[in-house]
């Protein structure tokens, strides 16, 4: 990833889709070689590719491997229609997945290459916006603490490169700082239920050669309370229109100690992540995924039989807390009263 | 538990050791019905008995063991002795267990009776302190939250009967609470890595019968922010002089969150806990578990290989955070200015 490797891509000579299998990780990098529908189908929906950003790009790439699919076996405009349709609801919650898709689709009619073209746009543009986002990050970190040489972070789940098409965004803005050597320790949080953080950030910052640290989600406050990190870098799954933050359940007890020792609390995100119709994080439904996550551990029940596991899978951050949120056009300041407004280019 | 069962007893007519064996929870309740020393330094090495005021009755039992094993078999002093020794080295970390080691060494002059009956004295007063701090808590919340009818508390880690010869002292609280019909839910954290929230606090909240849930450890703090908690009540592994409070990792954010929101942050434990020659939490050494329990769960390695853990044991909410401080004997505000100092009795 670092050398440019994308979580998914597109390969031009073999009309495939080439993406890393995220359910092998972290024992092995395993790619998949697609080229037909029915596999990037299969793909998306055992989850070997997740996060939005990334999502949104096999959506688009699924459009492209419909059409050279359809050129080399002879397929009709309806049979491209339905294999459209099947990559559309491969994960049927999944905006991204669903925006990929319509994006290069509407390219159809100017043919095959223009809507491969399209495809294609939507990695780099996602690529660059990742790239943009980490370095804005990277330059405000520097800004908040002008004493700090080489910064200890505290992150939270996956906010990185596996969850888009490259890059990351909370780990673009590592990634940044890493490659002038500003990076002295990472903090990762392990992220139950699902453990993102130790088997995806772990494996992400093992391969940029981050020292890195992975503790259970309840040491970060503390660690952070014991003044071993300069600054907490989060991603986030929706803004509202205040500065409120949903992201990963376990993202606000990290805010709660940044704040309590004054340290710089960052969210990294796309502009697209800030929705301007949802007022404020009361607003944002908390999504329950039920008990069976919680009161098993790795398929394993730990909990006594019929235990009942209380499982919401995010948390909102009071724009209170918020030192700031970067995307790939902006900085903003929640906790000293700016919101997120309007991009400014 | 509820109903008279201890986690440790004395059976007088077998002459044995009956204990809860805790390896075996949550799916079946065990009775370890132990008659000979060997026995009793096993279950102790195994962790069939563990939580320190437990250890402090299993060591004083242990030296009961020993003067009628060696009654019945025809042993010398000398091999009481070793007997004794075996079971003070058992753990040999556990300051309790020599405590109660030596308690009940102290009446070897007297005879075997009178060693038992100390032994037996000593789980009593355990009973009786977990019951008096227990009602005293009860009480202290229903009086700083008066409009409170029924509780919905938040707790972490295992300060259970299951960590004492019974009753408990966080979950006494809630015991005592419970069997007033005041408790209306209470969310325990499942306290990664060792899981003793899932595995020890969720079978004793079954068991009273009171409607928990079990969350993730990073869940509590947005629980309690959403305004689901009326109270945090945990325990201590040790009280500093000013109240600062070392227990289980993820007690801190809990105390945060409390704070952030302006509910009561209770800390129940016995006055043995507050150490008067610690001046404050900065001097409480931090335990580093090391690696291996972050990077597996449930024996499984769930992190990239190579990956490395940090895993401090504990961590130490400041005073300020602490509404009170309940013991057996007196209840203390630390957030108000009231240090810890001298028992009131």
């Amino acid at each position: 990833m670092a050398t440019g490797l994308r979580t998914i891509d597109w390969d031009d000579h073999d009309n495939a889709v080439v993406l890393i299998d995220q359910t092998a990780l972290p024992d092995t990098l395993e790619h998949l070689h697609i080229t037909e529908v029915d596999e990037l189908v299969e793909a998306i929906r055992r989850l070997a590719v997740r996060g939005a950003p990334a999502l949104g790009g096999a959506g688009a790439l699924g459009v492209a491997l419909a059409v050279r699919q359809a050129q080399r076996e002879g397929h009709d405009e309806q049979w491209v229609e339905r294999a459209i349709k099947d990559v559309r609801n491969a994960r049927p919650t999944a905006a991204n997945l669903a925006w990929g898709v319509d994006r290069a689709r509407a390219r159809l009619a100017d043919g095959p290459d223009a809507v491969v073209a399209e495809a294609c746009a939507v990695l780099n543009e996602d690529g660059a916006a990742n790239r943009a986002l980490g370095s804005r990050g990277a330059e405000l970190l520097k800004k908040l603490c002008p004493d700090v040489g080489r910064f200890r972070l505290q992150t939270h789940c996956n906010a990185g490169g596996l969850a888009c098409v490259e890059w990351g965004t909370a780990l673009g803005v590592v990634r940044a700082l890493h490659r002038e050597g500003g990076v002295a320790r990472v903090y990762a949080s392990e992220t139950r239920p699902l453990l993102q953080g130790a088997r995806l950030t772990a494996w992400e910052l093992e391969q940029m050669g981050v020292d890195y640290r992975l503790v259970v989600d309840s040491a970060g406050p503390s660690i952070i309370a014991g003044g071993e990190v300069d600054a907490v870098v989060v991603g986030a799954d929706r803004v509202a229109a205040n500065g409120d933050v949903a992201n990963k359940i376990g993202t606000f007890p990290l805010a709660l100690a940044a704040a309590h020792v004054g340290i710089p609390f960052i969210v990294a995100a796309p502009e697209a992540t800030i929705d301007s119709e949802t007022a404020t994080g009361d607003a944002i439904e908390i999504e329950d995924r039920g008990s069976d996550e919680v009161v098993a551990v790795n398929g394993t029940r730990m909990a006594p039989p019929g235990a009942r596991g209380f499982n919401p899978a995010f948390d909102v951050t009071p724009a209170s807390l918020v030192t700031a949120i970067v995307t790939q056009q902006r900085v903003v300041r929640p906790a000293v009263g700016e919101l997120p407004g309007e991009a400014v280019g």
